[in-house]
């Protein structure tokens, strides 16, 4: 349908000009073996289900809990936290993530993030009007110096750990010593810390600097549901609640994150589940003659010397395999691929096997 | 706990200022007759209860439609509008209303709203840093021409329809000259136009800078799910969407949803039953002494000649019932009171009665 008017409208600037971040494919569902979006591969916990019937049934003509108490009682319960003042939910860690760059990073001013890395956090500064600056990882997957040095106009640093693509940990004694020479917050995105040996939740006890981000999309298996919160000391949560909607989370998903925290033995489980078939995958794709990064995340970031990357992925989602093509520029590019279940894994690798042979021949 | 810093967080300088809007009381269930939010008091519609359930069954591992595409086309298909590209989904109208002041305004730059109205418009400009202006209904509640003078830096003018704490209508015809006369977006607030007899969907498909913005938590009973959307020209959708959260609405709020939607013959008889019980609410306070508003929403505006408006709220609320008592400065102060079932609105008006028994001896 033709529009009646040229468009007159004045939208900001920064966004008319500004690139909007792209997720990964979501095809429809049951047409694909699903690798891309580092989803987990099972139904979430049983727990859960039963948490969100019941919430249908209750009173959904009356407004939720603004502060989600159940859920932060929960959290704090399940990971040793002094009390649930020290945890903030939200829609989605992406919601946590915006409070953040809101909270903290005025029109002009800046933010830090690592490459390779989550892109997402460049998108937030640009819809903020604020100015992003990217300091590249070493090629062994460590920070530069550059990465913790001060700088007055410099508002938020984020740091994604385990890192995507790469599922590279930084430990949480180098991050309380970048934290210590920053003047401004370092953001740790725990979105996959459930997958790996350690975390810096201790560390938010010690440092008002360091906050904490978590989701229930990977290792919860709650990727529908929309929740993630923020772990930060009582005086942070209290100011960025501040600027949240009043009712950000509904009642339905406060319900589900509510048993999905009281379900950790589920959750050790699965996560053993998901580390296992990751070892194997790893190992796979090493015999197949990738350069394999060991991952401490649901998914494992490989290259091969034929740098044929995209034409895999090419084949492989022909063949209605879905994992994520991933260009960096000058860095160079790669696959990612999310853990699925053992079947979904060797009908991947039996796939790249093949693409392999018909591409190098 | 003591904390082991003392706090020297930068927070944007804007946020540490402002004060946090403060929604209705939200006491626990069960132990009000809670008037004082707007909500619906009817459970909503049995097919959004099977909707969730179903929702709930699903793959709530997998990340939801980001576009909210079911949700979309049933919005379209029951309210008459071209397609699906003519609706944002968002979480919660509140979700919509914080877009649109991203979007719009900038640092330092205005947004204008009427007086008395729904303040948090004033803190949506507060989080952003941007300035905001308020416009006082005249005495009979009709918009001033101040209202409509264009300005340079003023980029975002807003305006509840039906009005609250009103419920004063603004006809579609002189809200289509206000945007004639504006050279910014209006946005038209349709909270609880479902209750009134006009609305202006038809003047977004002759205006790009008319928005409205709906709620599916007053007229359909699902202030629980979060659910909201704005009805604007496709190319204003689509540059919004690119500010929006990938993920914003959760698989099963886009259920729920999508089955309010389809449920036009349930949403009628609530609205009937809703706005029957509202002539009833406002010819006894009239017979009270109350001066009253005629609503064309799901609540009623009262002043008492007593002025003890905020006495008869504390006597309500000692007696288990909530109502909104609202104070505006200068201009007065009143009670709001929700439309709730026939049995509540009894109940209220009784210990109304006895209130002012007991304040007038």
């Amino acid at each position: 349908m033709a529009l009646p008017h040229c468009t007159d409208l004045q939208f900001r600037p920064a966004l008319t000009q500004m690139k909007p971040y792209a997720p990964g494919e979501q095809p429809p569902p049951g047409k694909f073996i699903k690798l891309n979006t580092n989803e987990n591969p099972f139904p979430p916990p049983p727990a859960v289900v039963r948490a969100i019937t019941e919430a249908a049934n209750g009173p959904l003509n009356r407004y939720p809990d603004p502060l989600a108490t159940s859920f932060r009682r929960a959290a704090a319960e399940a990971l040793g936290l002094p009390g649930p003042e020290w945890v903030l939910a939200g829609n989605g860690s992406d919601e946590i993530l915006t409070l953040l760059v809101r909270g903290f990073v005025g029109e002009s001013q800046s933010l830090r993030l690592p490459t390779p890395s989550y892109i997402l956090y460049r998108t937030l500064a640009d819809i903020q009007g604020a100015k992003w600056e990217q300091v590249a990882f070493t090629e062994d997957w460590q920070l530069p110096a550059e990465f913790r040095q001060p700088r007055e106009d410099l508002r938020l640093v984020l740091l994604p750990n385990p890192n995507s693509p790469s599922g590279t940990v930084v430990p949480p004694s180098e991050i309380e010593s970048i934290a210590d020479s920053l003047t401004c917050p370092l953001v740790v995105d725990e979105a996959y810390a459930d997958f790996a040996e350690e975390n810096c939740l201790d560390l938010v006890q010690r440092h008002e600097r360091i906050l904490v981000t978590r989701t229930l999309s990977k290792s919860y298996a709650l990727a529908g549901v929309r929740f993630g919160f923020l772990v930060a000391q009582p005086h942070v949560i209290a100011e960025l609640t501040k600027i949240k909607d009043s009712y950000n989370c509904d009642a339905i998903s406060i319900a589900a994150a509510t048993a999905a925290m009281q379900s950790q033995t589920w959750l050790a489980d699965v996560v053993t589940s998901v580390n296992c078939t990751r070892a194997r995958l790893e190992t796979e794709l090493a015999g197949l003659g990738f350069d394999v990064v060991p991952s401490h995340a649901n998914f494992v970031w490989c290259t091969h010397p034929s740098g044929e990357h995209r034409a895999i992925y090419e084949f492989l989602k022909a063949n209605q395999i879905l994992v994520r093509y991933m260009d960096f520029g000058d860095w160079g590019d790669g696959l990612r691929i999310s853990v699925g279940t053992d079947d979904q894994i060797d009908a991947c690798l039996l796939m790249i096997q093949r693409a392999l042979a018909k591409l190098t021949t």
